[in-house]
């Protein structure tokens, strides 16, 4: 009941070769992201803000034309609204990304 | 603005050896949460919902009663005003917890 293991979970595509495996509550919906190697996830904003953590590889965030490359560990807070968009590294990646308020259409 | 490394934040102490780094916006606040080998957090419960992965480690969760030993990549969602409590294996480990609403305390 509260306990998840990704590896049990379905995937959803969300942009081409990006897929997430998504949980919630009643305030937060976590989605651990799979962005290939190079993947791209095109500029594009919501009104739910965002954070979360790179978990492995590299992504190159650029949020309201700041650019940043985060690396295992590192830490992300994208307010709503805001434009944002990622490319991967030379190798996969995976991130864990929060959205607050539940992105409805990531329930399933 | 939007990109945080964890290495180059204060630490908090939560309970004895268990410390945070913690990182916020307007609905969620992220701890980046090191628990030390044998390390425990003893029951208790607040308002916020909890959710968050495993990063390294084995961290034993009992959430209202239930048990279960998670390890890197596993997820939780723990609802507000639930007891949990969380007990580490022999070796460190660390979390990802996010808090929504923010956790005002957690805020330095």
């Amino acid at each position: 009941m509260y306990f998840f293991s990704p590896a049990e979970r379905e995937r959803k595509e969300l942009f081409g070769g990006v897929n997430a495996r998504t949980f919630w509550g009643e305030h937060m919906l976590l989605a651990v992201v799979d962005i290939p190697a190079n993947g791209v996830i095109p500029p594009h904003s919501h009104p739910h803000e965002q954070a979360g953590m790179v978990v492995a590889g590299e992504l190159t965030f650029t949020v309201d034309g700041e650019t940043r490359t985060l690396r295992a560990g590192d830490v992300y807070v994208i307010p709503g609204g805001v434009e944002h968009s990622v490319v991967a590294g030379d190798a996969p990646a995976q991130a864990l990304d929060v959205f607050s308020p539940v992105r409805e259409e990531y329930k399933y």
